[in-house]
């Protein structure tokens, strides 16, 4: 517990003792299994704890609220955040359908906007094909239990999958119309990651705050004979994502 | 280019023009080999060139500004800033040496703790050892052509390396030294991923803006019988990383 163990504080090292107790909360908030609906301790109580003044407890508790881990609420206290959908899709090419329903999630999603348009430069390299060639440009907002996780902007070519453009794209698979459409499976892709902070559509969209953090991926997924068919731009918000993988050292 | 070609803006659907401009501008800054000490193309230009007004593209370059992609220059003009440090250890389990010497980048460390401290809970419990168990915390702040990239805080079980706390950490590799002391080999390792924001010290320690967007790595890495060995938060600034990987689709 955070009052309780052997966990201190050492002012000989020049790592701000703010921040010192700020990782020691953040391992709280993400190991603990503590009850969500109980406040965390005090700043009183966690400043005599520690043997540090309270503007210290209040910065590293700050910088957890911007950050989202914590939320205050006014004459009630400091309450941990609900925990972030722990998702492995890194290794593994899923859908976010199917990711979300094996974390027994109810996902769905809402088409933005959906258009037709010549590919410029940046997409038709993304996706080897000629610059003002047809693709389908889709932005969507997909949802977890009815709260907005990720905005996507997608582009496919026309010519792989012209029947795209009539189906209800918020209730069929994408992968599969694909599939079907080539008479080829779906089998790999490439991705880059970034962080990002939400601008002001981003803030508004998922009704998060402006500044809050974001993870940003880029996306190539190509059919088995190399033929690449989705090219995406995907914004999870980080407040309520994380990412987990496997790494293996290669030996030489 | 940016001012030719076939890139447009959609009035008709519910996307901001601010974003979707905003959406050209970024694939224009990661996919064009511009030449980075000319200054992009003027807002009145831009504004022109597209139809909208310069409030409209404004507040996209402002959002870029912010993001750490462009950056201003009184009365030169805005500019393309350093395109990020392509890392792929995301799959490959690798050191930030080895990493960067790949990149043809000259890394460097700074130590700036080295503590024998007793392990708490959540330590305890990555590290798979007894709460109290001594364990080595190293603060450390690592650079690339003397540019900090990363501020990684590790831990490490003081019986499996007693040896650490005595060597030159600034110029040895601790994988290494790990493995000759422990006679097994580094082979794998768990990670997961955030997207967190520069807090006041992360801010002050790499010369990032408080607010900047930063890649947060939670990591366990095991020795091949699966020993625990090393458990690290690492927290690389975002406006010079950029993570890539490869993903397979598991067929069931």
């Amino acid at each position: 517990m955070l009052l309780s163990g052997n966990k201190s504080l050492n002012k000989n090292i020049p790592i701000p003792l703010y921040y010192q107790l700020k990782t020691i909360l953040l391992e709280y908030i993400k190991n603990e299994h503590v009850d969500i609906e109980e406040p965390i301790p005090t700043e009183v109580d966690i400043s005599q704890h520690f043997g540090i003044s309270r503007p210290t407890v209040r910065q590293a508790i700050n910088e957890l609220v911007v950050e989202g881990y914590l939320y205050r609420i006014k004459a009630k206290g400091t309450f941990i955040s609900k925990p972030k959908i722990v998702q492995n899709f890194l290794l593994i090419l899923d859908s976010f359908n199917s990711e979300m329903k094996k974390k027994g999630l109810t996902p769905s999603t809402k088409i933005l906007a959906k258009e037709l348009i010549e590919s410029d430069e940046e997409v038709s390299q993304a996706l080897k094909i000629n610059p003002g060639e047809q693709v389908i440009r889709l932005n969507r907002l997909r949802y977890a239990d009815d709260e907005p996780i990720v905005f996507v902007i997608t582009y496919i070519p026309y010519r792989v999958c012209p029947g795209l453009m009539e189906c209800d794209l918020e209730k069929e698979s994408i992968y599969e119309i694909i599939e079907k459409e080539s008479g080829m499976l779906i089998s790999n892709a490439t991705r880059s990651l970034e962080s990002i902070i939400a601008g002001d559509f981003e803030s508004k969209l998922m009704g998060i705050p402006k500044g809050a953090p974001i993870q940003f991926f880029e996306s190539v997924v190509c059919l088995e004979d190399g033929t690449p068919v989705e090219y995406s731009l995907a914004k999870y918000r980080s407040d309520r994502s994380k990412f987990t993988f496997e790494l293996k050292r290669q030996f030489r």
